[in-house]
């Protein structure tokens, strides 16, 4: 097998949001898709060490924040590599919560899909949040990041954590 | 909420492949994710009333392969808006069998990854196939179809039983 193969799979780019009480997160993942059209339903894989994970299987809920194709790197590594138990990710940036409090990025972001959960799959390393989409925007006419972007254009990695991480 | 929101995620496009005893069938999907990468394990989302979600159930398991950026929109018609129930889909079309016995595409295709199934989730219209990637390998150095390529550059549309169908 040619673990190289996996990249030949296209995603996106976004932050997933989440709240748990007063508290909010958001991290990078690229493992987002839409697996019904009735209703809309999304699933997303999220690395169970992720402090997200923790806030979405309290919360019940995410936002799915689409990152614009010209979102920068500094913007980008600061949900994707470092932790949110550390730092307030949210510190100067621009956003206001959901009616469940979830994280609207208002910077950087051309669209938010929020999504209540209704199943969790337990795939070892990560789980599978599945639920229905119950409130989506369009926020920008900016064109979505894509992962190839990201990764080719970009020249960004995959953290550890990643569902699609490849040791290189 | 705005349906159209749902187009913001990016996807790639695929031919997913599946074999019954020495029956075989193949169809288009866009949603192919990669949710662990130990194992390298991946899900993929089949309507349930598409033929190869029958073959898929039975054998255990499935091929995805990647389609090339330059497939004509007559291969993609034939797998992706036709059944397999009333044509052979593969009449004509270069491929070989897996040793489990589902086509691998030997034009169209940048590479394929074979999956072994170990869980199914239910999700209404839909079921959502996971399995670890048992062998993998890129074909060709073309580039990989994205949906948006799909859908802006050639003008495609979604089967009303695709999970990202929206009704326009």
């Amino acid at each position: 097998m040619n673990p190289k193969t996996l990249h030949q799979i296209s995603y996106g780019l976004y932050i997933i949001t989440a709240s748990n009480g007063d508290k909010i997160n958001g991290q990078i993942a690229n493992t987002v898709f839409q697996i019904t059209s009735k209703p809309p339903t999304l699933a997303v894989s999220i690395n169970k060490e992720n402090y997200t994970h923790e806030f979405i299987k309290e919360g019940r809920s995410l936002a799915v924040n689409v990152l614009d194709r010209d979102t920068g790197m500094v913007f980008i590594g600061r949900f994707g590599f470092k932790c949110g138990r550390d730092i307030d990710k949210f510190d100067g940036v621009k956003y206001h919560l959901s009616p469940l409090g979830n994280p609207i990025l208002e910077e950087n972001s051309t669209a938010f899909m929020e999504v209540r959960i209704d199943k969790e799959v337990d795939v070892g390393t990560h789980t599978v949040f599945i639920g229905e989409v119950i409130d989506a925007d369009i926020l920008s006419d900016g064109e979505p990041l894509t992962y190839a972007n990201y990764r080719l254009v970009k020249k960004g990695k995959a953290p550890k954590t990643a569902p699609t991480y490849i040791e290189e």
